[in-house]
């Protein structure tokens, strides 16, 4: 079974490297969604916070040699999905960010810790 | 642009229907991931907190009619962005459940918000 899913828009920051982990962000930035789904930004407003998840776009095919990973700061290997580690079997990040304003089909946001040009597949308020 | 994914594995519960969003659902059941990415579930112990990203896969096909959206217990429409309506551009849900037990290829959960049969996309530490 394959499941088929396309960006709803794309992320944007001037910042050329951001931390890996949104808890300890503070780089700004946009969301630029397709301009068809605006009225699905509707009620996103400022101080929000919301889940933003994406593609990691830019990790390695995943192979059986990345069942197991050594985290940032950490001495020992764990299972990839005890971690947040970018190469997955399925390549998909979660953050949580911090809405700063909306302007039609934009999101500006605080706390980016993906990349400029990263695809976004779906956005949901934190609850 | 398009992303393909495929299930690590499928959720299992006994429980015919779960409530529609995990804070407020008790039901227990399985993740059953794929053998193949035993290795990968390591460290992942009984009294943590996952998220859970999967696909809502008995979701109609979205159309701009559900850009805006009623939620449960609302009077008023919103947009899709706002709410975690199951009927999304890409259906994917995501969840945080608790882990009560890990036994090779199956995690034990509760607070189960997805039917059975649900595939599963990608599992991460709530951190």
């Amino acid at each position: 079974m394959h499941i088929k899913t396309t960006p709803i828009g794309y992320s944007h920051t001037e910042v050329e490297t951001v931390p890996n982990f949104y808890k300890t962000s503070k780089v700004t930035g946009k969301l630029i969604i397709e301009k068809k789904y605006s009225d699905g930004l509707k009620d996103i407003l400022p101080g929000n916070m919301i889940n933003v998840i994406f593609f990691f776009h830019k990790s390695p095919t995943f192979t059986n040699a990345y069942l197991r990973v050594t985290p940032p700061h950490r001495e020992q290997e764990r299972g990839v999905f005890s971690t947040r580690s970018p190469v997955r079997p399925n390549p998909i990040g979660l953050s949580e960010l911090e809405v700063l304003d909306v302007e039609e089909n934009i999101i500006y946001v605080k706390g980016l810790d993906m990349i400029d040009g990263t695809p976004i597949l779906d956005i949901k308020p934190v609850k």
